[in-house]
């Protein structure tokens, strides 16, 4: 079912990582369980892009140890699962992440502007650089 | 969106788990990475049971540590998402799981017995007691 993992994100995962599809980002709570979230996703080829808000577990958690590992699936195929494993190597906010949080909502829910936009919160986008990609 | 995490599985989270839903299951790698595998999933009302072969990774991580944490939801409605914490407090080999994994392919790929079955594997039941549940 799956070709051997490889380092770099090849063309089933990025085509994963472009798909209406949720992805499942878990990270590595204080206590050391995994913390397992579903997110949006983006692809600029190379790194795999999840937005979050600064001060949520699972920003906590990378800035503390930037080791994640991903699950994606799409809805029309349950079987065609791309599983990365990675580190954050950047964390991108200000207008960039305000921007890119928009670029998602119009992707997933098909809507100009973030709806659930907090103005006390503080976009940020982690760059996740993959080392270890298996998918179809 | 959801309502607070409680210590059982809730009725929404009881029909994400009984639904041919994929479920994400996160455990403790040896070198404090989180393992993401999607699994087959089924539940006895009270706990998350999770049907997989003796000397998997995700197997011999629970058994040094049986911290799991779950993540599930429907293709029909991504954003019905439940998230489960726990922990393994049993673990069922021989006949019971045998059948167990004949139920699961039954469910989820509409075969009365499970079609990848190895005759050198041994199948195992995860029986995850829930500690937190968040669910809609």
């Amino acid at each position: 079912m799956y070709s051997q993992p490889v380092s770099k994100l090849n063309d089933a995962a990025i085509k994963l990582l472009e798909g209406k599809n949720l992805l499942y980002i878990g990270t590595i709570n204080r206590d050391g369980t995994p913390q397992i979230t579903p997110v949006w996703v983006d692809t600029d080829g190379t790194h795999v892009l999840v937005n979050t808000a600064i001060g949520r577990v699972k920003q906590k958690n990378v800035t503390r140890d930037p080791r994640v590992t991903l699950a994606i699936n799409t809805p029309t195929d349950f079987y065609d699962v791309g599983l990365i494993r990675g580190r954050v190597v950047e964390q991108v906010t200000g207008p960039q992440a305000d921007k890119h949080i928009d670029k998602l909502a119009k992707k997933h829910i098909g809507k100009d502007v973030y709806p659930w936009r907090n103005e006390k919160e503080k976009r940020v986008i982690l760059k996740i650089l993959p080392e270890r990609v298996l998918s179809k």
